[in-house]
């Protein structure tokens, strides 16, 4: 038998802070992660708590103090690196608030390396607040224990999207006219990957003309069934990732 | 160019009923549906409407009434026989209402053929309204245009659905502790699958036990990070549908 560490405990609450973390150092908590950690979780002095900050990796620390407004951590020691991120974006046209909010929620739980909104001229919505969003792509990520939270950009146009598309990265767009099975597509490439999803109601006609002439775009489908626009971008998201991303990987 | 039938419209409302359908006879609709068509749709006398009965198809029918609380339809030909469903059952472990709702809504779209409710040791729910469970099902199978309702039962006892388990059907086992991953597993065996997904909190350690002793049982991984309960259940039936189930036939 191995000797399995009991500390910190599988329970400790998980936070991202804007660090950078170091041993020794000590970080002042306020606001909504101090009522967090002090009302919601209850955690006191020397209680353990584990802190990321997206730069350095995920760090234990303990309580020191916790008074009723701030709590004061104590960085302990390295718990493991910033994790490596396939190289995978989510480009989604903006759609409904709650529905968008569940794409970038499990977006980054699956594990994408950035999120971006796209506008379209389908698109019932066109603005993101983008503190709402960082909020729900943080706790995500400290849900599901990413050491690394996905790329938040701003919502784009699609025709700016297309016009400043990096090269070297496949543009797979879901498209409702049909195209190569995803799991076909995604077995026959690897490489920095994207996926484009349109809002309710699809892509128009010129919106499709144009991302199919893109040199990088490999239209794909995912089925015979109509997919919400938010299933369609997790679904794509979790096919991608279960063939070319990192769950053919040993846990780490 | 090929001619494009214009009837019916696209936007055509779809609905479930009862049935059988068949050629020439009248449907009559009250209370939800009937609102639905007059109000929300605002269908009157002539307007189209997709009718299914998960039995015979899909049928084109015509308003021939619409009263305040009662819309009569008249069925004019069938447009498709009811499709062929992979052979997918997803067994989830009830958690939180909303977040079942969603597996319920996802899974329908996603085309499994059954859904079947367990109940485990760490499951907080313990109950599935049955009407509320259907009227997600269906209204996601309208949603997506599917001809058939994916099977609903009853939520059951982990235990007995073990000592009940079809020896011929795979049961792939969403394993927080690790297993052959996802992509892996499904690309190695054709056949009917189940996956089974435990709560928040996953499933204790004899039944994590009885799981894996079971002949059927194939543990898998879905990647390194920890997904929610219902992640993993939208996620695993992405997988195998993407790579098992129909999303690689041509589209009909």
């Amino acid at each position: 038998m191995v000797a399995t560490p009991a500390w910190p405990p599988k329970s400790a609450p998980r936070l991202f802070v804007p660090g950078p973390l170091a041993e020794g150092t000590s970080v002042s908590l306020e606001g909504g992660q101090a009522h967090y950690l002090g009302k919601v979780m209850r955690a006191g002095p020397g209680d353990a708590v584990i802190l990321c900050d997206d730069k350095t990796g995920e760090w234990l620390a303990e309580v020191s103090a916790a008074a009723k407004r701030d709590v004061t951590l104590s960085v302990v020691r390295r718990l493991r690196g910033r994790e490596a991120v396939p190289d995978f974006w989510l480009c989604a046209a903006l759609i409904k608030k709650d529905r968008f909010d569940l794409v970038l929620e499990k977006a980054t739980e699956l594990g994408v390396a950035a999120v971006r909104p796209v506008l379209t001229r389908r698109c019932v919505a066109d603005k993101l607040n983008p503190e709402r969003a960082r909020a729900i792509v943080t706790e995500a990520a400290e849900q599901c224990a990413r050491t690394a939270l996905p790329g938040l950009a701003e919502p784009v146009k699609l025709d700016a999207l297309l016009r400043d598309w990096p090269e070297e990265r496949r543009l797979y767009f879901a498209d409702e006219e049909g195209g190569a099975p995803a799991s076909e597509a995604f077995a026959a490439h690897d490489g920095p990957a994207a996926l484009l999803v349109g809002p309710e109601g699809g892509f128009d006609d010129a919106e499709r003309a144009a991302i199919r002439a893109h040199p990088a775009a490999v239209a794909i489908t995912l089925g015979p069934r109509i997919l919400r626009a938010e299933t369609a971008a997790i679904a794509g998201t979790v096919l991608w990732m279960g063939m070319r991303g990192d769950w053919n990987a040993a846990a780490t």
